[in-house]
């Protein structure tokens, strides 16, 4: 193992029922301005809306609400909360959804107190938060990002056309509720892509150096398998709590920062796809669906012992007869066998991207990886992005 | 998964020269009176002692010293280091060691600012802690007890003759420094026993309803493959600095509560040697060990899908032509196999205990798990003690 640091602040609470057996207990130690912040309204649509709203009353909350936040939530929508959670005396921050929204109340966590331009503070270069965020609380919808239990936050520059993330301890949320029954009601393509998402936190955190045996890389392989089983039991029956719950915990341990532990982590992918994200607007774990093959296919020459493991220990690929550079080959080719499977997209064409949009400038706006097996030129960028057509 | 709540509040420096680089920064976030506390030694004659020591001074604290904590830590030990406390005003509590030191610095910290009985009000039964314990760092030499990172504390009241647990997240140091190169002057044998608590402490989590699909059971299959894996690594060079970091941290991940979400837990066998350590003062890991294999033998059939999946997940038997019963019972003469390769003891006689000892009396005074697979009975622990023999 390498060296690392390790803290996570966030109290989760997990399970059927937990919003209605412990959110009142949780939001009775703030005071009594709560700003109840969530997406386009689904959550009005499927009772939650109502069941936290009566709790929130029930406990004498001064409740203003901020909705609307969209799918990748803009650094404007971030001032507007910032401005109406200060004008309104805010205590405490409750956001309600999935990634989008969790991301955004961390950003309006810290400018609805800060005095100066978080993007350029915070966002644009890596700074050092020497103040108190609001406190936050979280209640997760959707299977995930899996920002329920980390300080991460992906805020889009709609000006500067630049989606960026930043991890910052202080923004982890003081309390996260995961009731995996309120995952129920999110729509097949959405709890897929979301799933995919939790893959691609891991892998992206796996394929890093070091390769040597380490702890990280071992629960890395358990939460995948998890995720591949469990995806496919909640495709065929989306009520299958035992399904939906692994779903739900293996995306918050898939960034609850465990598994990156003495890693280097690469999220080249993620870098890749929030770019064309930011250019097209296209939903996040498709667009990542499209990309890990076609990148891994790029790099797994670079890291075939690893690979190699992906092929055995995740797909259960048996290693007879095959040479090292065919096994790890296999795993990759398993991947993409296993995203037409679940019925995500293989190209950018299928993603419903315009083949006049300008890859190169995507390619040339993406973050370039230090974790990555190759450190990666915006040319071969560009040429995955071609390559994904 | 079923329902849990999840809060680790340690923050955990984990690496090679890690106590240089943080010690310093870390008590300076304390008063200027600390009590340092340790066990027989051992490191004054590793260079542990002078190096915690220099940077202590040079941070222009004033160093109390408790030394002399023993194996199974006593109440009489942890009232002296309360009240060793108290008269110097100690603002930082900070153990080096292994489990015995962080299990009995957790209780001082609570007596050293408790006016009544701990024993009486937080260890016969379980208890509400409403004050704030001690704060408490600890520097790690020795892997296996995974105190580090949790509220738990095994203490011995010799008086009554009762060896027990209790895990308070107040207690949880609040920062713990573990270095792997600090484990390498610990023995061979010290080693090993401690090796084989870390496997116990997952098995008893493992071996424990729910046995539906859970990600607590992938992750803890993980971690026990690594112990095994790394242990045996560590056999052969004692100074594989992947094989010792590995296992600090599987230790640290067995017990900072991640694989026991949504599980019930046994600890059946910890019940067992706790009692047996209680009487005759047997090294926790090797007691563990005699005693697994033959508490297994009794259970297997009351959990055959786990003891199944144990046997073809964890040591990589083949399932081919067995039945489940034929498989599960391989696991469990695997781990019996694997106990005596590694040279831990099979039997109590090898262990040292007396013949004449009271097993009645040992078995009658044993905790009885409510997590096993069957209640046990205290006829059936005398049983399972006589079977060691």
């Amino acid at each position: 193992m390498n060296n690392f640091i390790f803290e996570n602040a966030t109290k989760t609470y997990f399970g059927k029922g937990c919003v209605k057996e412990y959110l009142a207990f949780l939001s009775g130690q703030y005071g009594e301005n709560v700003m109840v912040a969530y997406g386009g309204g689904s959550i009005k649509k499927n009772g939650v809306y109502d069941q936290v709203m009566e709790c929130l009353k029930k406990s004498g909350k001064n409740v203003v609400e901020f909705s609307g936040i969209m799918a990748n939530p803009t650094y404007a929508k971030v001032l507007e909360g910032a401005k109406l959670a200060r004008e309104n005396k805010v205590d405490l921050l409750l956001g309600i959804g999935g990634g989008s929204v969790m991301d955004c109340c961390k950003a309006i966590s810290m400018a609805a107190v800060y005095d100066g331009d978080i993007w350029t503070d915070f966002w644009e270069r890596p700074g050092i938060i020497e103040f108190e965020p609001l406190p936050l609380g979280v209640i997760v919808t959707v299977a995930g990002t899996g920002s329920e239990m980390n300080g991460g936050a992906v805020i889009t520059n709609e000006t500067r056309k630049i989606k960026t993330g930043r991890d910052y301890p202080k923004c982890n949320p003081k309390f996260a509720l995961l009731d995996p029954e309120y995952t129920y009601s999110v729509p097949l393509k959405q709890m897929v892509s979301g799933s995919f998402d939790i893959l691609s936190h891991i892998m992206e955190t796996y394929f890093s150096l070091p390769d040597e045996d380490n702890v990280s890389d071992e629960i890395s392989e358990a939460l995948m398998r998890s995720v591949i089983r469990n995806l496919r039991a909640a495709i065929v029956n989306p009520l299958d709590y035992t399904a939906r719950s692994n779903l739900m915990w293996d995306a918050t341990m898939a960034e609850n920062r465990i598994i990156k532990l003495g890693k280097r982590t690469d999220f080249q992918c993620h870098q890749m796809e929030h770019q064309l994200g930011a250019y097209t607007d296209c939903n996040h774990g498709a667009g990542l669906a499209v990309l890990h093959p076609v990148y891994y296919r790029h790099i797994y020459r670079d890291g075939l012992s690893k690979f190699r493991k992906f092929a055995v220990n995740v797909w259960g690929i048996c290693p007879d007869q095959k040479n090292d550079e065919e096994l790890a080959r296999a795993g990759v080719e398993a991947l993409a066998d296993f995203i037409r499977e679940i019925g995500l997209p293989s190209s950018l064409r299928e993603l419903g991207v315009d083949e006049k949009a300008d890859l190169k400038a995507i390619a040339d706006s993406c973050a370039i990886s230090a974790g990555s097996y190759r450190k990666m030129t915006h040319e071969e960028i560009s040429e995955i992005f071609k390559e994904c057509f």
